[in-house]
């Protein structure tokens, strides 16, 4: 059940939780690419994306992690200051070590509800 | 890598997914509870939940699902009648084939902005 996908994007779920952005970024390959509530992100864009994250992380919490060769899957709950219950379903693709494409889903309504990202456009 | 939990929550999906409401509520045991962007709900107050969904949905494409003896987790794309694109992770604990616990996280911003379903108290 070993899953070289899921080492990869399980350690970067451990860099951002432990509010490492440098090193969490480190494992994006230079043609990352991330489908996200707020639209599609390259490397350069996700940065202040996380980034903004981070700043009102408190904690992540690991539902269930899975993976195989070349993908991974997470849920997770992140607590954050305004929002106490913020689950996350992120999906991985991998290859050569790199994560080269995700997605991710949260609730941006009870983000947004409290005020905690800014608005879309 | 056979998954007994993942063979349950397929069934559920490819039944919801195939707007069989009924079916896919018998995957529920009895005290069933899942936590959701509008709060935690039995089967009872899963139903319209679910039934709500199925009216506005058009499709849904699975983009992962993996699992282990207990446990599944899910990412798909739901299409719906006013969103295009409005992802979902979704996450069960299963015993005896029946599902008794589930997680789920999906966008209520994208699809509350749409009108698509009431807005939560």
């Amino acid at each position: 059940m070993s899953s070289p996908a899921l080492d990869v994007a399980l350690a970067y779920y451990k860099a951002w939780s432990n509010k490492n952005l440098d090193e969490a970024l480190s494992y994006f390959a230079d043609d990352f690419v991330s489908r996200t509530p707020e639209g599609r992100m390259d490397a350069a864009a996700y940065r202040p994306f996380l980034g903004g994250f981070l700043e009102i992380l408190k904690k992540a919490d690991l539902v269930a992690a899975f993976g195989d060769e070349n993908t991974a899957l997470m849920y997770y709950d992140a607590e954050t200051l305004p929002v106490p219950y913020s689950p996350v379903g992120e999906w991985f693709r991998v290859e050569n070590g790199k994560i080269v494409e995700s997605r991710i889903v949260f609730d941006n309504f009870t983000l947004q509800g409290a005020g905690a990202i800014a608005k879309v456009s």
